[in-house]
């Protein structure tokens, strides 16, 4: 079975990986940029019965840092 | 509007940050963890109007390295 988690910065934090590629790409001439949020994408394939408390689990422990980053799972 | 675009490596190119977050997890005792691979997930807020050709473009020239890595858009 398959996992897939979405990890984002919280509202409010500072993203200067988003704010690197927005001023790229007004450099490039695409105005139409307001603001952009860079996060991660992490699919895992696990072992059948695996749950879904397992996988929050790891984003607890590993996968996303709690402090200021918010993670979504979606079993596949 | 809004757009995210999710960036993840080509399958058969080598994941080393995937990897590490295997053996991680494994190490924390995970062992129901098979393969892992990590990507990235841009949210782009734009002018009305953007059209999914400009986000496309903006990944063609910069979101993507589309030699090792694949994309794909969604508009929100």
């Amino acid at each position: 079975m398959k996992a897939r988690v979405h990890v984002m910065l919280k509202d409010g934090v500072l993203d200067p990986q988003g704010e690197a590629v927005k001023h790229a790409l007004h450099g490039m001439g695409f105005d139409a940029v307001g603001g952009v949020r860079q996060g991660k994408v992490i699919e895992l394939d696990l072992a059948e019965g695996t749950s879904e408390a397992d996988v929050t689990e790891m984003c607890e422990k590993l996968l996303a840092n709690t402090v200021i980053e918010s993670y979504r799972v979606e079993l596949l």
